[in-house]
């Protein structure tokens, strides 16, 4: 269980890394959307390996095909699939691990879970189940373009090496203009520095994205358990790697006097905006109309070019070598997979929200 | 829609903050329970007003009632329903702000949504709501123990002063020990202390809680959308004035590296366990047996003493006055509340985990 | 679990026949509508025992309280609570059931599913539940009335006695005309002397209702499983007694052929209609604009005045005794049920259909 | 929305009639379960096109392919994926329908509701849908067969000839002995002539199926909305062409009195059993134990042979031409569906029964 999302625009994930190939169903898109392929394509080679130097150097061209849902270009409102088939699997690569818990891997839990795991690079666990949230987040992305939202991502923090600018002073059309995706080209610079260093350690850094949502209506999102935020933070803790959510002034607000965080609404140009935006354009778990953004941790990925000490299923002291081809740090290929999951939970609510009133 | 959480142990709150009352309905509790009906009531008097001179003055007992779903001491299976009147509700308290939106509360944004609000005492956005979940959690809490699972959350931070002290290291029964909730009691007074002065000040301060659980078993949690750590930060994130929530390592874990991050396994009397925990107890979203550990960052809460420049509903500026009995800072009283989210959220991943295999 | 029904406009039922009382919790329903309690308690009223000489002589006012989610007279967008409480409880009635396991009643089944059950009165399973479906409905029949919907339902068979004349022939206005709510006042005084009859003789009887729902826009419903007949039919088989449900042409259609059988498009005023309507308003699972008509088959009620062989909880044989005020017959008091169902299915449907398309 | 079914054991198809295929992805399935795939494939030959004189003659062989969920043999309790590629897809067949609304047909209401539809073959209104049903069927069985449940369904009407015999009566090893799947040799060769003559007149004819399921534990269900007949027929009405349903004595039980209907409890070898079986195995809604017992019914298959009067999308009058290969009537090829429903609710009530209690 656990491979939907959403309510009204609900997608259910399915394959696994070595197995046919990686899927996605749509149940809820509405009839009559024209789909650009070629900008969900886009999407999916943002998030493909092999991209860059800092990435891992698999090579997955991760073309993918439509399955059903849409005619002569336009969503027909049935469900609409589409897969990923894996091409470059290379099985053997992993028999090496077949029987053993790679530390700070999902092995052991799955094997405690379900008493049997496709461990074939690591199966259903491995974050290549994230290109069928990218080929979703592309559907969506396109419903809500129909609106004026924008979802925009961002490396913010490689390590230690931490974005200062606020958001609101980059050029957010800048994201894809570096490998590492910082639209800011001096922390860009030495965060790829770092991957690079990191990598040719045979190790593996943390990150920080930081997810800025623009045009957002006000209304969006549930007041008690689905809170805009609540959600936003449950699809970005689903992403694999995720340690840590917080949107607005977040951790940081918590030494803050209440007379300094409250964001006082003023009039503008006939709308009514905030001066300040510590809420993060939410309040009381409802979008206000004001840009949200937020930030997502990534741990440093668990598959290191280092041989490790664990224990095989058999409760036995083993040596885990390392092998294979993997990134260094996740967050690059990751922006991506924050802007898909941000566009879902935004097209859910959009949709959740028309019966919100008469 | 939102007022429901949880799968199979489902609950539905209701009730504004000064309408007839606030209740919950449990859809799924398991037959046959014994439910200490003393137990709910303490974990309500743990969030109740007016129990400390820290905490809002406002009197309310806060007492349950059973409306149905236990026969004869046990539960039946079927909805059990309690429900907390409004007792000392003043209304009248309220109607200064009628038609004010106050700064950083959703009085703005749920007129966005739902073009009517009851404005009395934040109406259902009060977190008066929390004491429905707080009596469900109650009920969970005693499921639980029958498994033998600990569920502990105190207070690690008030303002600027946290406590450094790893949670391994204190004495996790000594949280109720001090009115603010946290098990070291030099840190304590100082949190007293600074929450004492923000009052005084008229003014509030933000803080965080740790929640720890321990006795967890293996197995628990969805490995792709519902992850047990996305489950408990959707949890925490519903929670009231909450802007963060992270896990394990967290946010400083981003700037470790893999080889110091990962987890290495080991055999410990039988028992498969991990030598360090930066996991926080779950990998790839299922639990691992270790303790699971997470941080939940509360900002200032938005009413405070002081008169506050702001917009009235048809977009004047006005004066929203400090008024009324509040606290400030919402952090003691929240310990009890992120416990029962806690259980509600392990009550359920236990009982969706008995289909997991054959 | 099984205590909710609906996806947009959602409701959840809790209580227990001769527990504190009834209630229901709606959450779904839009902002910003007239709540009409009078209407409400009229519905509530049809449904209440004691109403005439041919339904059960037990006197219960079914007066409810609204718990939650209405401001100034209007429906807020937050859980819109209502309770009735039980009055006349009597439980001592029942101790003499409480270790039997009534013929055809839940008594057996809910105690091997729970291993407990509240005998009192048959607990959750008395349809007194059904008080709180009739209350969610009144709501939800207002919303419908914004749109020109009409929900009728009346008896149309009692025993061997079944009304021949098609629904359209019949003035609709005329159900409450009669106690047995059978709008052909001859068939309706023969119905009412049949159930006088059985009552007399100490058993019971069952009955057919028919359903009809006018001024259905086109597009409700969705076209796989949650077809609108199939949303309609688990919601009327999850009426207590209930054994049967078709619609359109039903199980006569079985032997008419294809080309008798299809209903022709034409134009008539600028609407597309049918000539016939044997699609009974649905077609594919998707209203199409016609009279969407049909049955529900209700079997005679379990508990009759007769004693009865049966066996008790620990498998020995033994008498139940035929005693307590009971329904001869379900059908006169089950019209309202029928429609308060009938307006959940639909208000949720038109809901979820502002989704369907761009 | 409303593609998919079922709670825990949970369904989603995707697909339409003359797109790339039709598939199903299962997220629930437990892990460890042996999967044969050939038996997979037997149940899908039985609903394909093709396989008898009395069925459409359109080839189609409806292999099916394994997507995710597999490993070694064994379902992983990851998302269990399949599809049905579409290979003699012939869309030009379907061009001189494309404008046109088909009586009783779903062209019309889908084109309201989408505003948009793929008209070929019916998209994803027709039965070929079903096959995804079908192969997830086929997986539901195997869970329930190693509980020793048994799920049968057989033809017991075509058109106005009836089979008499009880199916107490009836050896249900026989239903595969010949092409119409009714296990009465005599009525079978009726219908068989029945269906056959409809078919050269071009025309079509209706029919009822009957299911009986065996060996069901008592408890499953639950008892108030998702009443185990509720689910069943949900799940029956969900199938295409279906107008109606009943279990236990349905419509017919409706002129009984309670003195006759109710169904005795009685030890037999230590098992509680009832002497009567008018309940149909579900008492309450939830199962007792007894066989379960119920009737679907089959509107005549709107496809016909003749040219038909009707209308197209510009509101103008057009004749339909009888066109394509298409069955005269549906249920021999639509018992093994039934089938598969049935195995589906009963799979996913097993699963929420584990729940019930402590």
């Amino acid at each position: 269980m656990g491979n939907s999302f959403g309510k009204l625009f609900r997608i259910t994930t399915f394959g696994e890394s070595h197995g046919q190939g990686i899927g996605v169903i749509i149940d809820g898109c509405p009839a009559g959307l024209d789909i650009d392929l070629t900008f969900i394509q886009q999407q999916l080679d943002r998030r493909k390996p092999g991209q860059s130097k800092i990435t891992t150097q698999r090579k997955e061209s991760d073309e993918f095909q439509v399955l059903s849902g849409i005619f002569e270009g336009k969503s027909t409102g049935t469900p609409l699939g589409m897969v990923i088939w894996n091409k470059d699997a290379r099985s053997k690569d992993y028999s090496h691990i077949a029987g053993k818990f790679r530390p700070s891997h999902a092995d052991f839990t799955y094997q405690e879970k379900y008493g049997i795991r496709d461990y074939r690079g690591g199966g259903r666990s491995s974050a290549r189940e994230t290109a069928a949230r990218v080929a979703a987040g592309g559907v969506a992305m396109q419903l809500l373009q129909q609106h004026g939202i924008q979802v925009k991502s961002f490396v913010s923090q490689v390590g230690h090496i931490k974005l200062k600018t606020p958001y609101t002073e980059l050029d957010l059309d800048k994201i894809e203009d570096n490998i590492v995706r910082c639209p800011h080209s001096e922390t860009a610079e030495a965060m790829i520095k770092l991957i690079d260093t990191t990598r040719k350690a045979g190790d593996s850094i943390g990150g920080v994205i930081t997810g800025v949502l623009k045009g957002v209506p006000a209304g969006l999102g549930e007041p008690v358990f689905d809170k805009l935020h609540a959600l936003l933070g449950s699809a970005m803790l689903g992403i694999n790697a995720v340690k840590g959510f917080e949107y607005g002034s977040g951790f940081e607000g918590v030494s803050m006097k209440g007379s300094e965080h409250n964001d006082r609404f003023e009039k503008k140009d006939d709308a009514i905006v905030t001066t300040t935006n510590f809420s993060g354009g939410i309040q009381g778990g409802i979008s206000n109309g004001q840009d949200i953004y937020f930030r997502v941790a990534f741990k440093p990925v668990a598959t290191i070019m280092k041989d490790q000490q664990s224990m095989d299923q058999e409760g036995n002291p083993t040596i885990v070598k390392g092998k294979g081809r993997h990134d260094p740090c996740v967050v690059p290929r990751a922006v991506p997979i924050v802007d898909a999951m941000s566009a879902l939970v935004l097209a859910d609510c959009m949709m959740m929200n028309k019966s919100a009133k008469l």
